[in-house]
């Protein structure tokens, strides 16, 4: 089975502290890895946790507040001088394309490869990446300052034809490719085998929304509904929702209420205030609505399993 | 007597390891904090090493390579959301000022405190900055792109009458006060008694040199001449010299002969290539060429003694 697992990098708000770094995350479908967020000290993060940064052909930033994008650049220049030539694809606000740019002219930086820039539009549903395993597409998130979230699919995988009908059909192995596509099997009587009951294990497509920054919004919930994973933003206890509203920013209750609604399989909190030194409390007020929720730690992976369909 | 050290926060070269960061170092000199150059994850260091940051109120980039300033953009956002107000001044390339204007413009930021830019002029012995405790004056290094070290001298300190003084000709504080900025003491009977035979425990200005990015350049040594300490950059083994000419860098056998040259007391070796993984091998080889060789190790802290005249 490909993987689904998703690695936390960095799980603060704003400002870092001496244990937490500002946002980012790892995600693999597939051998396919997606840089979700590049806050700064990604880099440091992923040589932490001894992942080969050169397999990312994917970045895709949220906004452009800082802790979010600040580690791109030194992501960047590392990559160009470890000898990287394959193109980067970068998902990202327009205006991070000349940031990257101006730094780029004044440090006399000419890269060994291409950066091919994708402009966030902030629609929902919008198409950002797709090939024959994945999806992406665009959560438009409510915030200080656009800002895209991003919902990632498998694509449905054929399962496999089961022994028992290789045997009782005497099939090939060109056959068995062809049905694993999901034709049905014509007999030479006329008869026709529907695919359903020649596949065995076959799964449900996984799925994994990241939803930071963003104020409670039920408006998300139609394009994250029934997601395996959802990352979605705790910045504040429940007690300082006023100054959620304020920033722009969850608390951990309506995160919980914002998966619950979504009918999401799991949840993981995290941008964290670095006013809590312990995030307990954020998971537990944060279980109050949902209960299968988990707090983003560092370096810790988490794999979203297979399902039978 | 008042404070003269390094703290060193990052010592490596252009691309970090899982334990070394990027080029920072934070001297005190009389509760002055000079915060000089800002590698990306300076702000993390500072916290990892329980620096106050808000304390810092110079801060000194000497060029536009990633692994010098990527840090910057971050340590300032943090500076305003903990509530700085006062201003902080940034001795720097002139670009540096639009790389973080556009990037203040693009995520809506208005800081609560003023940045005061200055430019650098790249000149030899040109004034960054003066008080009565301090003086700070650029040293123009040779690297690929413009480079300013730095070269910061402690102001005269006046010492303290001696005791023995104070009894034999019955001084007043006043007297005490006037004495102590140098002058002689002229006696009822005409005599007068020259201030160096007043003064006890007179100190020499202690002085550090920051030099890094540089290729090898005897042009430097009358500008750091006599320094107590001298940080020299020296990036590679000497076996590795034509890739240190190439990148415009210098050999740790080179920086030996840079601190020699310069008759300098102490000299702090780092940039470290992330090709060593073991730098005591780059240690060895300064100690060839200058025998009080000591390498740059984030967290250390290096006191500057004073010595008496």
């Amino acid at each position: 089975m490909q993987n689904f697992e998703l690695m936390i990098l960095g799980c603060s708000s704003a400002t870092p502290t001496s244990t937490r770094n500002p946002t980012a995350q790892l995600l693999n479908i597939a051998e396919r890895f997606f840089l979700i967020d590049c806050g700064e000290g990604t880099q440091m993060q992923l040589r932490k946790f001894h992942v080969k940064f050169q397999k990312i052909n994917h970045i895709l930033i949220s906004h452009l507040h800082g802790d979010h994008y600040l580690g791109l650049m030194g992501l960047i220049s590392s990559m160009h001088l470890l000898g990287r030539t394959n193109d980067l694809h970068v998902y990202c606000p327009a205006e991070l394309q000349e940031i990257l740019e101006v730094q780029f002219k004044h440090s006399q930086t000419r890269l060994n490869y291409t950066i091919v820039y994708h402009h966030h539009t902030y629609e929902n549903n919008v198409l950002l990446f797709e090939d024959e395993k994945v999806e992406v597409r665009g959560i438009a998130l409510n915030h200080r300052i656009p800002c895209c979230g991003f919902i990632f699919r498998e694509k449905p995988l054929p399962g496999n034809i089961s022994k028992e009908m290789i045997v009782k059909y005497k099939l090939t192995v060109e056959e068995i490719v062809y049905l694993k596509q999901g034709s049905d099997l014509s007999l030479a009587d006329g008869t026709v085998v529907p695919n359903k009951d020649l596949i065995t294990n076959k799964t449900f497509p996984r799925s994994y929304a990241f939803c930071s920054d963003t104020i409670y919004d039920e408006g998300i919930i139609p394009y994250i509904k029934d997601v395996d994973l959802l990352y979605h933003e705790a910045t504040f206890m429940n007690a300082m929702l006023p100054r959620a509203i304020q920033t722009h920013h969850t608390t951990a209750l309506q995160a919980g209420i914002i998966a619950q609604k979504a009918n999401a399989k799991k949840l993981i909190i995290g941008h964290y205030s670095a006013r809590y030194k312990d995030i307990e409390p954020l998971v537990d007020e944060a279980r109050q609505t949902f209960e299968n929720t988990f707090p983003a730690i560092e370096g810790e992976v988490t794999t979203v399993s297979p399902v039978l369909i």
